[in-house]
């Protein structure tokens, strides 16, 4: 188990709150994949279900038993037992138990208004409710962690009564107690404000903070109960949760770690961070936001010549921290705003002798801004930057030549054939090729066609494919007949690279965008061969 | 102009700042509807353009002055005086002049770093760039907001350095300082603690706060930055901007507004924020994140059962605001209770007699529900939505119909024909019609031929056009073969409409919105013909 000290430990509760969260849905398999890179990365706690609310989560918990956990703990979550009943009779309870982790988590009503208002009964019976389950829990033998719902704003509304149901668990042996921002309405302020309060009645026990996004201070309220004395955050690693999400712990911990020099995972997995977060949202089937805080892809992208020039010169100029503490990557992007910093350190990759000063570089900035005011966009496509360069640079040779095609999309559709389908015709060394094919969509059936004609010249095709496609109409005001910007994504299973077309006309933005692709795949084939020899 | 006492005043980027973000692209037609959008919300200053740095936004500067703004005032954005030179030799400020704004926004230097490793100018030499540039600037004429670029960094690293540079600009006359947390990673408690000393320096003139996202405290520190007594705050609207973007002021206002009561809008505009917020969205192609704070689709969703029977109970008791507010809308998401009312509001404009629990309301919801898991979005498209309305209350007879069609894209071309030509054939009241058309895009082809074909039977139709077309890949991973989503924004010169269609194939998608925008001009024309008798 954990060695190494932690300041702050984190509880995860992606498999619990986060599942909550609009369109998160996990099978049992996903959250066994979610709980072993939790584990890989290294929080200390993983709250990975209500076993009473859901019996999925039984299920979890009865095959989480295999898997050899190295660095985190498991716990189920569960209510206070019912209003006038026994702990033991309460179902919801038993099923708590037989998830049968060492530590339980259990949440109840600090905020009056609930008391009164959703769960119906007097403030004494709620205060019952606390210190009889948590007793029974203890009882078990279980660690039990309190979760207060509603803290900060039962804390408002009724400080004396917001501590008593804190007091009550305390007093029955809770062996943390975490405030939560259920709403997320809080301001960090506030938080910091009843502190001082809570740890007196905690008396000694470890005070935990539980926040929500709905405000967007989910991470300033964390930090502000840390700073005020609390050791344990709670949260969810990409923000899934409720609303507005949870805590995004992958934003958290790089703070707590970089810039409070508090630890919260084992030596060494903060730079793991960002690959563990990505592949969580994969699972869920979600993309993280590009403009995460730390671990966005977007997270050290620069733009502005400005800036990119400032980073060349010194890197905290322009970073608040090197992004490679989190795993993460520095991206300079091309484009109008870019300035000829960015553009000299491209093209350096392909031309090294290359200076800020060469003419080259003064009439490729020309170019590029010609064919940004004309609508291209380079800045998500490396593979047709890199080829333009090559262009201009004379070190370039067409593979192959489009000597025509026809793509239709038509209603009816004879016999067992696609709205859509294609046929294109190549040339490639003096030797002619047709082929064709139908598609969902005449991009679609175009691909596949030129795909196909090629393959026969170069069979290492047939191991491309389209992961991404997307399409911007440019100026829309001038409806159907505006530019048509095509992004194209294309992996070969080990790489990927990104390209560009634009035009009128969709099908030729996308056959621009197409045949830059496949040049590019087969220019790196052709290199690497070349290294090889 | 402005009447109502506004508490702080707004200062939006987008234009500026949030362009600098990845991914982002405005053509000046797209910038001039955003600062359309950010009129109708009514922030006080629109910061526009670079027009040193990017001749397309002097067009921009040009074109604005025929639009009448009601709320806001617009800036242009540029740098202090290069080093060793007089303000008015540089060409820079000369455009920047150029734009013609009564304010303009300046930014220096404040962190001794960036004038030694950046700028690679004396210290003195930096202040003396400041003060220039503002003295120059007021004697043009110009209010002058002077932007203290990476000031908390820099008075973390030379304090009394960092005072001086705002001195130097208070002194030359700036109107405002603008404290700038370039690098995004300061923390809320290290904003509150600079802020007496900069008041002092600032003597009496406003100060005001532009936050960057890179720690996600952009809210929390513009929040504490107005605490401690900044009455300005800068962001973009969605939280467009370099790497992790600006201050989203979506979410900072209705904080301001609704938690501290302050003033940052005109009277009766917090409503409009959800709506327009997503409308610079959709100008920019990109979409707002569902868990935005107090904006996002998911912001106001109920998942958990016990939340949706609290709220069924008391909204407070789990909703920190009322969605309303914000103009944005609670959604239940294991009953359609909340989604119906929306919908009830919607239908009873067509008929009057629905009520919420009419078997015609549940399934449309339930219809509703479907079509939106494939794909379709009817928050853009009221005409598309009306119709299949009409057609769920058998209120609906098809004017026509689509017998067949081709739409045909070749390379090369046969002589005199575009790249993309179509044809269509119509059956109207037992008649059939064909008529081809060429067009920029098998689209446009399409559209032309359909409307060429109807217009024997409907000569109206021939004032009809296309305002805007918008194309949406909606599950990009699947690459050519997913589904798209086309929107099409129609007018006959008194009045727009718009309308969805979803298909694997973009003719498809395409068809199925032309269809629906010429079968909703036929229905209203009918209408008023009808009321008119």
């Amino acid at each position: 188990m954990k060695t190494d000290i932690i300041n702050i430990e984190i509880l995860d509760t992606t498999l619990r709150d986060g599942a909550q969260g609009e369109g998160i849905v996990f099978s049992v398999r996903d959250k066994l994949a979610v709980a072993e890179a939790l584990d890989e990365l290294g929080v200390a706690w993983i709250e990975a279900g209500n076993p009473g609310s859901n019996p999925k989560d039984l299920e979890f918990f009865q095959l989480v038993r295999s898997l050899n956990f190295k660095n985190s703990q498991l716990c189920a979550f569960g209510a206070t037992r019912k209003k006038g009943q026994k702990p033991g009779d309460d179902s919801q309870l038993r099923s708590l138990l037989e998830a049968g982790t060492e530590t339980v988590v259990i949440f109840g009503k600090s905020w009056d208004l609930h008391v009164r208002e959703v769960l119906k009964v007097e403030p004494e019976e709620n205060i019952a409710m606390i210190a009889d389950t948590v007793s029974f829990l203890k009882a078990e033998g279980r660690r039990v962690f309190y979760d207060a719902e509603h803290f900060f704003d039962g804390f408002t509304a009724n400080p004396a009564y917001a501590l008593s149901t804190i007091a009550a668990a305390r007093e029955a042996g809770a062996d943390l107690i975490v405030l939560c921002d259920t709403n997320g309405g809080t301001f960090p302020d506030e938080i910091t404000h009843c502190m001082d309060e809570v740890l007196k009645i905690a008396a000694n026990a470890p005070v935990g903070i539980h926040a929500h996004n709905d405000a967007g201070f989910a991470l300033a309220n964390s930090v502000s109960a840390i700073k005020a004395g609390c050791v344990h955050a709670q949260g969810t690693l990409v923000g899934f949760g409720e609303r507005c999400g949870n805590t995004a712990l992958a934003a958290l911990i790089p703070s707590l770690e970089l810039k409070m020099g508090l630890r919260c995972l084992p030596e060494g997995r903060l730079v793991r961070i960002s690959e563990i977060t990505r592949r969580i949202a994969e699972i869920a089937n979600v993309s993280i936001s590009d403009d995460m805080p730390y671990v966005g892809i977007h997270a050290f992208s620069h733009k502005a010549g400005m800036h990119v020039d400032g980073i060349l010169k010194n890197r905290s100029s322009f970073e608040h921290i090197d992004p490679s503490a989190v795993g993460n990557d520095r991206h300079f992007l091309i484009s109008e705003v870019g300035g000829r910093s960015v553009i000299t350190e491209r093209v350096k990759k392909i031309e090294p002798s290359i200076t800020k000063d060469s003419p080259f570089i003064v009439s490729i900035a020309e170019k590029l801004k010609n064919l940004e005011a004309d609508g291209w966009a380079f800045e998500g496509a490396d593979a047709s930057f890199e080829l333009l360069v090559r262009r201009e640079l004379g070190r370039y040779k067409p593979l192959f030549h489009i000597e025509a095609y026809r793509v239709m999309s038509e209603h009816p559709t004879g016999v067992s054939l696609s709205c859509s389908h294609a046929w294109v015709k190549v040339l490639v060394d003096g030797q002619h090729e047709i082929a064709a094919a139908e598609g969902e969509g005449p991009v679609n059936a175009l691909d596949g066609a030129l795909r196909r004609a090629l393959t026969r010249f170069y069979p290492d095709l047939a191991k491309v494919r389209l992961d991404d496609y997307k399409v911007r109409v440019i100026d829309g005001k001038e409806a159907t007949a505006a530019q048509v910007r095509v992004l194209i994504e294309s992996t070969d299973g080990q790489r990927s690279w990104n390209t560009v077309g634009v035009s009128a006309d969709i099908i030729d933005a996308s056959r621009a965008a197409l045949v830059d692709s496949i040049e590019y795949k087969l220019l790196c084939d052709i290199e690497s061969m070349g290294n090889e020899q």
